[in-house]
C-alpha cells in the first residue's frame, strides 16, 4: 500500500506537490491516512519529463522524510508532468530497482497495489512480458512486471487498451485453478505528453484516487494533499482518467465490459 | 524520541529481544506506543560484547523493519551483554556515526531524550568533552558528545559519579541566561560486565523507562516488550538501574541531592 | 570479476581472513591483482554457519573497505565454514539481493564469473529454475539464478552431480544457435559441512582460484592472500574442491567428460 | 586526495562535464591519473545554481560510478555554475554531511586537500568558525570546518579577502609547536554568479589543479577531461583563478606575501 502523486500542467517545481503542501506526499511517508499501512518508508522515487528526450529518474531506499537530497531535488527540478511515490513493499526487497516509478523509452510508471499471492503467480506474470522488454526488467516486483507486460502489449501506441488487456489477463489469471487472490491496480502511466492513471481492482476493493483539476493543470494523488477536500474529486472505483494533450481530461469506465462478461 | 533495549544476563543469541517478542524493538520501530514518535525509522544500531575485548557494533540509516541484514545478526550472534536501539532523529542527521549505540574503548552507551536548543548549546556541551576523549568524535549528535564528556569526566572509573557530575552541570546549563531548555536523558552505560540505565529530565517529563528482573537476567526497556505489563517494573523518573557483575539489581535515586538542593 | 574467499577448519574469527592478511579480501576490493577489475566497488557479502541450522548472510551495497560494520562483524563472528565476496558487477543493478554469497535453506553460493550475453540467455537460464525455487529468487544476477538452478537439479542431494549437470545444459546454451558467448564459473557452494569450489570456463578463460591447506582447514581464494605464493596451491582450469566433512581435501577433475564430448 | 570540477558560462546540462567527458569526473572515481588514491570510492556530491536563490545539492555514500540517479540528473539538470566531486576519504566517516560540496546559504565550496593530523588540529580549526556559523556545521570534516571558518571570516563580502586571512592563520597552525604538518588546500568557492578556485599548500607538495577557458566558459579541474592536455592549463601552485560576473577570468597569485613573510 504506497502512496503517490501524478501531475500534469504548466511548469512548476516538484516541490509544489512533493514537499510543500500539509500533507504532502512526503508527510504521508510517515504518517498516510487512508492507506493500510499507516507508514511509507521502504523507499520512494521520482520520475520527471524536463528538455531530455527521456525521463528523469531519482529513486532512493531510504525513506522519504529524512531525504535531504529530495528537498534539494523538489526545489531545483521543475516539469510540466511528473510522479512520485513513497512505497510501503509487499514482499519484495528494498532495493532502488523495485521502488516506483519505472523507466523504459520515454515511458513512466507507478503503481499502488499488488497481485495477490506474488510467489505462486510471479512465473506467470513475467511470462506476458514479450523478449523486447524483458532485458527493462531490472528489479523484482509485481508492479514493474505488470508494466512491461503492459508496453509489450502494444501500450506505446494504444496505452489504455494495452492495459486494459494486460488487467484482464491479470483478472483471469489471479482467479485461476480456483483460486481467488486479490488484484489491486491504482496506477499512473504517461509519456511525457500525455498522462493516464487507472483505479481496478478484482476480488478485493480498490485503493483510493483523487484528482484535482484546475485549468489545464490535473493533479491525481492517492488521498488528498490538503484538508480542502471539496477540491478533491474521487475517482470511482473501475474507472481512469484520461489527460491527452490538447484534450480535456475526462474521467471514465476502465475494463467494465470484461468484468461485466466475467460475470 | 527513540525506543532501546539493553540486556544482560546469561549468553542468548540477540533476537531474543530485539526481533522475536510481539511487541519487539523492530516492531517499535514502526508502532511504538510510548513515545511521541510513533516511527522510529532514522536508522538503527546494535551493540554487543563476546569474546573480543571491545564491543561489537552494527549501526545502518535504513529503518529497522526492512534489514535483513539485521535478523540474521540477531540470530546468530550471541551475548552475554548487549544494546539495541532505533532512532527518531531530534534534528541531527541520519549517519552510521550518528546511530546509537556509541562505542569508546570497551564501553557502549546509547540514549532516548535530548538536550533541548542544541545548536545554541553544542558548543557549551562539546567543551565538556576533554582532549583526550574528542578524537572519538565521530558524529554530531547531542548524545555522543554527552557520552564522551561523561567518559572524560571519569565515566571509566566511577561510571554512575562521572553521569551525575556531567548531568548535574547540564542541567545546570539548559537552565542557564534565563534560558528553560528541556533535557531528557534516559540512557544505558556498559563495559562488558556492568550496566547502568538512567531515567532522567530537567524542565520536561522524563521518558520512559522499564526493567524486568528473572534471576540474574534483567531486561531494561523504553516500553515492554508483550503484553504482560505485570512483568515490567517502570523505572521512577530520577531513578537508575545499576546491574554490576556480582552484585544484585538495584534501583535508585539519580541526582536527587541536586535537584534538591536546585529548587 | 569478483574476488572470493571460502573457509573451512577449526571455527575462527572472520577477519582472520576477511580483514587481517596483507592482501585480504578488503584490500582487494580496493586493488586486487589478477583480476580484469581492480576495483571491486560494487557492494560485498559474508555467508556463515554458526549455532543457528541456517547460515548468517551479511549484505551491502558500499564498498567493503569503508564499511564500519564489516570490520567489527568480522572481529565478532566465529565460524568453521565461511565465504566473502567483493563484487564487480558485470551488469546487474548493485543492490544486496543481488551481492554474493546467495543464502537458500542452509545452502550457501557465491561465484566469479558470468554468462555471456545475460540479457539474452536470462530468460533460458531462468527456466532451469524449478518452480519449487523460483520463490528464492530474490535478485536478479546470472549468480543467482545458476545457484537455484543447481539446488532445483538436486544440489542439496548430490552436489557435485547437480552442478556438473547445469554447467553441461549452459555450456550448451552459450555455444547454440551459432552464437559463442563465454561461460565463468569459479564458484563454491557450501551447506554447513561440506565445501565445494569449482573453476571452469567455456569458450574463454577460467577465472582463478587457488587454495591452502594446513591440518584440516582449507582456504580457498580467488588470488593469494599473501606474499607466501609458495603456500597457495591454483587450482587448474576444468577443476574442482571437494572439502567434505570427514574426508580429506581433493582436487578433482571437473566436467572433464563433458567437454571432451563436445570437442 | 579528491577530484573535482567547477563549470561556470552557459546553462548546459551537468552530464558535460560529470559523466560525458572519456576522462570524465565519474571515470576518475574508478581510476584517477594524477591522485595518490587511484580510487575516490567513498561518496561524492553535485552542487549547481539554478532558479531558487540558494543552491541544489546531491550527496551520497555510494561510489559515483555505480550510481543511476547521478546519471538521470546530470542528464536533466542544467546549471550555468555547478561543482562536482568526487571523494577518498583521509579519515573522517563516509557520510552525506561529510560529502563535498558544502553549502551554505547562497554559497558553495568543495575541497581536495587536507590538514594534517586532523585529530589533534580539529578543535583550534574549529574554534575559527563564529557562533553565527556554527550552526551550519552538519558534518565532521577539516574541510566543511575551513569553509564555515571562511565565510565566519567575512567570505560572503570579500572572498578572497577572507580565505587569505583563515588560509594564513590554518598554515601558522600546521607548522605550531614545533610540529610541522602539511596542510593541502585545492579548493572552490562559488556563490551563483563569481567562482573562485585555489591551489596552496604548506610543507608539502600542492595538489593539481587545471583549468580551461573558451569564451567566457571556463571549467576548472583536478585533472584533465580528455587527453588534450595542450586546452588545460596548469594553475601553478600558491596561485587562484577569479571567475567573477562580469569580468575575464584571472589567474593570480593567492598567499604569497604571507608565505614570503614566513620564509
Amino acid at each position: 500500500m504506497c502512496r503517490w502523486i501524478a501531475y500534469r500542467g504548466e511548469t512548476i517545481p516538484l516541490e509544489q506537490y512533493v514537499t510543500a503542501p500539509a500533507h504532502s506526499l512526503v508527510v504521508q511517508s510517515q504518517k498516510a491516512l487512508e492507506s493500510t499501512a499507516s507508514t511509507n518508508g521502504d523507499g520512494f522515487g521520482m520520475g520527471w519529463y524536463g528538455e531530455h528526450p527521456e525521463p528523469g529518474l531519482y529513486r532512493e531506499v531510504r525513506p522519504a522524510w529524512s531525504d535531504e537530497n529530495l528537498r534539494y531535488l523538489c526545489r531545483h527540478i521543475r516539469s510540466h508532468l511528473y510522479f512520485a511515490h513513497v512505497r510501503a513493499s509487499t514482499g519484495t526487497p528494498i532495493t532502488r530497482p523495485n521502488c516506483h516509478p519505472f523507466a523504459c523509452g520515454q515511458w513512466l510508471f507507478m503503481h499502488n497495489g499488488l497481485i495477490g499471492n506474488w510467489a505462486r503467480l510471479r512465473r506467470r506474470v513475467e511470462a506476458l512480458i514479450p523478449d523486447s522488454h524483458y532485458g527493462s526488467r531490472v528489479g523484482t516486483t509485481d508492479s514493474e512486471a505488470v508494466f512491461l507486460a503492459i508496453l509489450g502489449a502494444g501500450g506505446d501506441k494504444d496505452p489504455v487498451g494495452a492495459t486494459s488487456r494486460v488487467l484482464a489477463t491479470l483478472t483471469d489469471l489471479v482467479t485461476d485453478d480456483g483460486h481467488t487472490e486479490p488484484l489491486r491496480f491504482t496506477a499512473a502511466l504517461a509519456n511525457g505528453r500525455d498522462l493516464y492513471a487507472f483505479r481496478y481492482s478484482a476480488n478485493d476493493k480498490a485503493n483510493t484516487l483523487y484528482y484535482r483539476e484546475s485549468g489545464d493543470n490535473v493533479v491525481i494523488v492517492s488521498e488528498p494533499l490538503d484538508g480542502e477536500r471539496s477540491h478533491w474529486k474521487p475517482v470511482p472505483p473501475g474507472h481512469m482518467i484520461v489527460a491527452e494533450a490538447g484534450s480535456r481530461v475526462s474521467c471514465a469506465p476502465f475494463l467494465a465490459e470484461h468484468r461485466a462478461a466475467a460475470e
